[in-house]
């Protein structure tokens, strides 16, 4: 039965093409409102799609903002339900003339397919499509109940998310989510997510005076917003790498034997890493780079301002430093713990007389995982394993995926990341493409998923489910 | 003979007076174009002016920028010749809804005399030029030789001074210059300025990758560009509040028992000078609030910034930092050498991989000194004690006279500053205003110090003037 369908795919890999070619001459991009017409028409191309396959209930749901597509499929009872994950919205194609094509008109070279969206994740999203319509026209079946959710602000941040969760929580309930998006770690190395790190974020303000003081007849006997503000900072770590915020590190827990294997098994090449983007490797000492980058925390300043930063000279002894913190958050670390924990510190530090205004960034999420036992997991490595002929590695991921963890918080469900991007794809830059061999890989992977997942029941689920 | 140019100066208080005001009407802002009109008034009223009272060449001096208004009087062959200096532009009068009345239209309240310029510099430029008026008027001489040097860019940083002196260096040629500007400290206590400190400066720049890179694919594996830059700025001084720049503080020397006494002499209340602004008290241990205003160095960092600074959130790890950095020099510490020692310490700290650009800031100047048995401040200091019934303080300036260290090093020439605007005036602020009694004791003053010098000789400044 599933080779039928994967045959059937392999056959309509013309029309599939087409199809994404299409969706991605869509310019749905959901950060600039000038281009609602190509989130409206991105909508409307899914919509007639979604209807065409065969899946039910297809519809837009609204939580304020740009509003979702869902789809539904629910023929197979006491099969596990699977929400599918993707997003139909893109990174605006800035700089336009860093593109050698046209970000919305793909084009196919060196085995490559060149869009804005290629990657970052309509050609993931089409293929869960795919997967699914072709079992639906094959068999007149899936092998397990689907939901599809299509999102559309998944590149702002997904700002009305939690809403449309909140509003639409019984059209969603699932026993599992996977998502398109999340891509593998390599093109030969067979890998499977199963985690991601959390995030947590805080602005600190200092005010050392009432107003800017002249460093004339001031400098030498006051203290300077910019100062402290560069104290603080460089407290936050101390000079071999460590996080020296105190209490931090104590809620990350020690690494386990397979996770140091599992990493060990997926090395990465840190003078290389590093010499990609001109950095310098620095981090906590005692961990390999792979290590650094997912299964411990960072603590960044992503911006940090005051004074006069003008042309030329002014000066003064600035009254007021500004100062963003976000931090990767990994598994037992609470994230307004963390933040607690970061603004006590710099409170010790800050000095009598200077003023320090913490302030919590909403949005933070917990680190995620997927236990060793989890079903998502046992059906997602048996495939890849089939599907490339080597036992896949299980990594986790350094950013944070909102998504994951807004749906165990909402829905109590877990997600399996089974996007077939890959790592070279400049998602977010111009000339974005997607590798043209990742189509037919995916399709087969994704129609043995659900095979997998279709020799399970929703029982398997349950233990993994939270209310 | 002085006493009766004195009593014509003090009847004529009327006239002096609506001179003033009529000067203060004109809004000569030379930091907005929009002001043009007001600049050229100002020179138009100056040259007017100065023509009616016996001075001659009074012309305009070109420099490429706003010109400065030229007057002499060469009638007294052996007497010293004395540059005077004053300016008349002002600063901007923004933020106007802040002012409780115009501030081009002079208003008495209290004893005061609210108008923009009021204070800097046009209350004092004014009595410099009524006590040479007077002379001329009520004995048909002045007691030394006069040329008048009236700036209009001190409050734009003097752009095209240095220009300006090269180009008029002949006309200027002088025995020492007094100043209308830099006032006075106390209203009760009669000080003398000896000296100012000097200024450097320089704008660091760092890079430590070739682009922004994410932090959740980065983060904890990377220099952050601005942690580094925390690190430097946080290296410059210790927690006790030395700088910690290696030989930067050998080069200033150690106070003298005359320095110690002098500043002793003019103690002031930290507590209430930190309070009027808010401001923590901070600086280097041992020293007396004074001291470390005056007779100390200070390094300040007057802006700092990279990264995301826009509202939200933006997790990245920013590959640039900024910073502009600006000290305060005492006489010993050469500023190109202060610049290099800097450099030299912020290399050594910045981490391999990192790359730092320093770009040393134009316009340093060294301190400036009046040397203890110099005429000018034998002159001053003889005319204030009668003038205020108590020997003066010698102090010097936190801040840099750039004007007083280029006459030294273009002319060769001392600078006695000799205004009488006091420090709570709001200067560069809203309701600017000069104490009316300033104007009285400003005459008595400056008629005094021009006798006082009239019984000098050109042959007692020749050992105090460089080439």
């Amino acid at each position: 039965m599933t080779q039928a369908v994967i045959d059937d795919l392999m056959a309509r890999q013309g029309e599939i093409r087409a199809r994404l070619d299409a969706f991605l001459r869509l310019p749905s991009v959901s950060a600039d409102p000038g281009f609602a017409e190509g989130m409206e028409a991105a909508r409307g191309f899914l919509l007639d799609w979604l209807r065409g396959t065969g899946l039910s209930d297809v519809h837009l749901l609204d939580g304020g903002g740009e509003p979702a597509v869902y789809a539904a499929w629910k023929g197979a009872p006491g099969r596990p339900t699977l929400l599918v994950y993707g997003h139909y919205d893109v990174q605006p194609p800035a700089p336009l003339a860093a593109w050698r094509s046209d970000p919305f008109e793909p084009v196919e070279k060196d085995g490559r397919l060149y869009a804005r969206g290629a990657s970052d994740v309509k050609g993931s999203t089409t293929i869960a499509v795919e997967a699914v319509a072709a079992f639906l026209r094959v068999t007149g079946a899936c092998p397990v109940n689907v939901k599809f959710f299509l999102e559309g602000e998944e590149e702002t941040g997904s700002p009305s998310l939690r809403e449309l969760v909140r509003r639409h929580g019984d059209l969603l309930r699932a026993d599992a989510m996977i998502s398109a998006d999340g891509g593998r770690a390599s093109e030969t190395i067979p890998t499977i997510n199963v985690g991601a790190r959390g995030i947590a974020g805080l602005e600190v303000a200092l005010r050392s005076a009432d107003k800017e003081l002249h460093s004339g007849r001031y400098g030498g006997a006051v203290r300077n917003a910019l100062h402290e503000m560069a104290r603080l900072i460089a407290s936050l770590h101390d000079a071999e790498g460590h996080i020296a915020v105190p209490g931090f590190l104590e809620a990350a827990p020690a690494l386990t034997p397979k996770q140091r294997a599992d990493t060990a098994a997926f090395l990465l090449d840190e003078a290389a890493f590093c010499a990609e983007v001109g950095a310098a490797a620095f981090g906590e000492p005692g961990y390999s780079l792979r290590e650094r980058l997912t299964l411990r925390p960072a603590i960044d300043v992503n911006g940090m301002w005051g004074g006069y930063t003008g042309a030329g000279s002014k000066t003064v002894i600035p009254d007021e430093a500004f100062a963003k913190i976000t931090m990767r958050l990994v598994p037992g670390q609470d994230p307004e713990r963390a933040v607690a924990l970061v603004a006590e510190h710099l409170a010790r530090l800050c000095p009598p007389g200077v003023s320090l205004r913490i302030t919590p960034k909403s949005g933070n999420s917990p680190a995620s995982s997927l236990s060793e036992d989890h079903p998502l997991l046992r059906a997602g490595s048996a495939v890849l394993e089939r599907l490339m002929g080597r036992t896949p590695v299980p990594v986790r991921l350094g950013a944070t995926v909102p998504v994951t963890a807004l749906f165990q918080e909402l829905l109590g469900i877990d997600t399996l990341m089974f996007g077939f991007n890959l790592p070279d794809e400049d998602v977010h830059a111009p000339n974005e493409f997607f590798h043209l061999e990742s189509i037919p890989l995916g399709l087969r992977g994704w129609a043995m998923l659900l095979a997998e997942l279709g020799g399970m029941t929703d029982a398997d689920f349950a233990p993994f489910r939270r209310a």
